[in-house]
């Protein structure tokens, strides 16, 4: 796979554009499956060169490779759709799945004699080098992963195993994403008490970094909550798998569907997702 | 109360020796019980001047006012004790607990006509100036206050209602030892798929601030878990009273619970900690 390959991106979304334009930048032919997607995808494919193969029958006839980035509750529904489209070759699933969903997904494919490869996403769409990683596992993993070598999307090989890579993007986005769902609902809780000015005026003390933090975490994350709870419930059942406590995602999912309507908003305030956050908690 | 006040202290642990001895810097008389308590107890009051007045019944007969910082599950059960030994005066309970604890300390004491102020200790010991606050509510809490004036315990009144101290401290603690207790648990999750070295690596890239704060909630918290189980709780009763997810922190009592073999350990290693929650993951 290190010479020029045939690729279908599903779908050419924020994320996917950008692993496509990767593939692009390293001289692959990337294409995609318009039938049915959004008129943001085709704008998006037309911006980065990624050709049109149609249907999505079509696209697998046309690709040795194909690539899934689609939210996390898709996966397995997107999976499917590609076993009746009779494609054959391999599926990299670069989606924020837990592991188990992850080798739901292969052991789908592979009845289907499709090979498979676990990927996770790190980082930002990759529209900058050092930003993003692509952990990739399984026995395709680096071949797979010559395929981006130089880009601005660097794929790291971590295994064999289907599960590892998927095990990675939760652990880590557990972190990042729990921790702001942990925040905004601390926050939430000292306003419900009237003390939002006095929790802010503690942290300037000694914990001044929250205040960017919690813009982030406010700002930054609910215009993309509505796709944010089903990765929460990934986490949840990732770490159950482990026998690890869960709850913390099993909360971080509720906080995140408290702001879904966020999903249109390009800046929210601060100050109106904890009122959304105490709306929910008050509408129980 | 501005001027020398007589003060009993439940009791002179880490923190509330610290108390103490901020009230004895201000000429405050400090005192405490040693019946029953430890020789630890006893020689941290023997260093910082806090007299020994023998028995519950005599400190409370000794003093106008009584402080009451013990762990958050014995909040309770010592306001209880006091009622008992027919302490008459104000009961500032400075405790980790629930708004909802701390206004059944509050009812308890009310009905036997003692006056109660709530509190929450945010910072360390108090042994530099500047590290830690004393937040107060109720009634007398200004009052309480000014016993504190310009001394290394800063004490700040958030308003009459007995709850919101709590509330203050719930919500503080609920980021630092609620995001303590997920990075381990994210550490965790890492390792049980053997990618702790992974995710260290990917910190490196893209959340440096990580690797310390691992060592901190590892190596600084294990040796406190004992005591944390109950705060956790106590947060988790605080956010469901508020209608708030509460699923963090029966995850982070869990963490703690599985910790509170370290109490005597001094600086224990990250790695025999997360070590320890794969074994009580594994124990499920």
């Amino acid at each position: 796979m290190s010479q020029a390959a045939s690729v279908g991106i599903l779908h050419p979304g924020m994320m996917g554009s950008s692993v496509a334009a990767a593939l692009i930048s390293n001289d692959h032919s990337v294409s995609w499956a318009s039938e049915g997607r959004s008129q943001a995808s085709a704008r998006r494919a037309g911006e980065h060169g990624i050709s049109d193969a149609g249907s999505l029958r079509e696209l697998g006839e046309a690709c040795e490779i194909l690539f899934s980035v689609c939210p996390p509750d898709q996966a397995l529904t997107l999976a499917t759709t590609v076993v009746q489209s009779g494609f054959s070759g391999t599926y990299v699933d670069c989606n924020a799945i837990s592991p188990g969903t992850a080798q739901a997904v292969a052991g789908l494919l592979d009845d289907n004699e499709i090979e498979v490869v676990d990927g996770g996403i790190i980082g930002p769409p990759a529209w900058q080098e050092g930003t993003t990683r692509l952990y990739l596992s399984g026995k395709q993993a680096s071949s797979v992963a010559t395929l981006f070598e130089g880009s601005k999307m660097e794929a790291i090989t971590i295994g064999d195993e289907i599960g590892a890579a998927s095990a990675m993007k939760m652990a880590y986005a557990g972190w990042t994403k729990g921790s702001a769902a942990l925040l905004l609902n601390m926050v939430a809780l000292a306003q419900h008490h009237n003390l939002g000015t006095h929790l802010e005026s503690e942290w300037t003390l000694s914990q001044p970094q929250l205040h960017a933090a919690l813009k982030n975490a406010s700002t930054g994350n609910a215009p993309k909550a509505w796709r944010f709870s089903g990765e929460m419930q990934e986490i949840a059942e990732t770490l159950r798998q482990a026998g690890l406590p869960a709850g913390a995602f099993d909360a971080a999912t509720s906080t995140y569907q408290a702001l879904t309507h966020f999903k249109s908003v390009e800046t929210p305030q601060t100050k109106n997702v904890i009122e959304a956050l105490l709306e929910a908690a008050s509408g129980k």
